[in-house]
């Protein structure tokens, strides 16, 4: 069986959702695409760091669409890994846990990484929306759209806009 | 350079010093090495899952003799990751990040790695006290000896007693 890491913020857990309402409940303003479009997230939204490092951010934040149908489904055929570069902020590590445990219950504990750098990481198959991860990667790799990396050329990584993509690429 | 997956529990970490502390609070016996060894961890400490789920046991946990100044040489030459299936307890991942800051400072956050099974890590050389850990490993294999595993046959993996036989192994 073929292992898969799937990253968790921007690829299942949807973080700019977080941003655009926490900056909208300070500043009075919504983000629009365009503004956030090609830029680092901490550029996006100016107090991006505050943000995360605020109780509730991760355990709060909506599934990506359609990640937990197609998951489920890849689980059968794939050995699946959530992998996330949590270590940076030590608050979400329990954050992280509870909410893969609510919104991913057929996703073991067995299945969960909790990282710094992701070059530890040994599968066949990498999903992410960081470019830092997937460069690194020796296997086959997914880049997940999301807006900061929205402009960039995908270079040799497969581009894909959501889950359903995702699906028709590795559930033919 | 070369990266070695270093396990936390029995390798850095001196969890059989809380099983035998918090055995002895709660029957009032020391537990002897001949009653420990060659036996599962919750085998020896009848009570040992229940402690290991109890506030503080990682936390304060003693660090492993010489283990400290040994991966700070080791840092210096190597890849050093430390990698702890810390998943099946969750209540562990906050405690293990604040041991790892206190005691191993030297160790940034892009090198801890908590993860439940350890199949998905990619290094050269594995230090760990489990079977299970090692026997899936493809690269360099060190038993490091803790009474679970003293009556074992080390197989091919390398049996090291102690973090002084490690310097000698890999900074001769």
């Amino acid at each position: 069986m073929k292992r898969i890491s799937v990253d968790m913020d921007g690829v299942i857990a949807n973080v700019y959702s977080q941003f655009v309402a926490m900056h909208a409940a300070e500043f009075g303003k919504l983000v629009t695409a365009d503004e956030m479009n090609g830029k680092p997230e901490d550029v996006a939204f100016e107090n991006a760091l505050q943000y995360v490092r605020s109780p509730g951010f991760f355990r709060s934040a909506p599934v990506i669409e359609d990640s937990k149908e197609v998951l489920r489904k890849l689980n059968d055929q794939y050995k699946i890994f959530i992998v996330s570069a949590a270590m940076e902020f030590p608050n979400s590590l329990v954050e992280k846990h509870a909410w893969l445990n609510e919104h991913f219950p057929f996703i073991g504990w067995q299945q969960m990484v909790f990282c710094g750098s992701k070059e530890i990481i040994k599968a066949d198959i990498m999903i992410d929306d960081h470019f830092k991860n997937l460069n690194f990667f020796t296997g086959e790799t997914i880049l997940f759209t999301q807006p900061h990396n929205k402009l960039a050329n995908a270079l040799d990584h497969k581009r894909v806009e959501n889950w359903q993509e995702i699906e028709r690429l590795l559930l033919p």
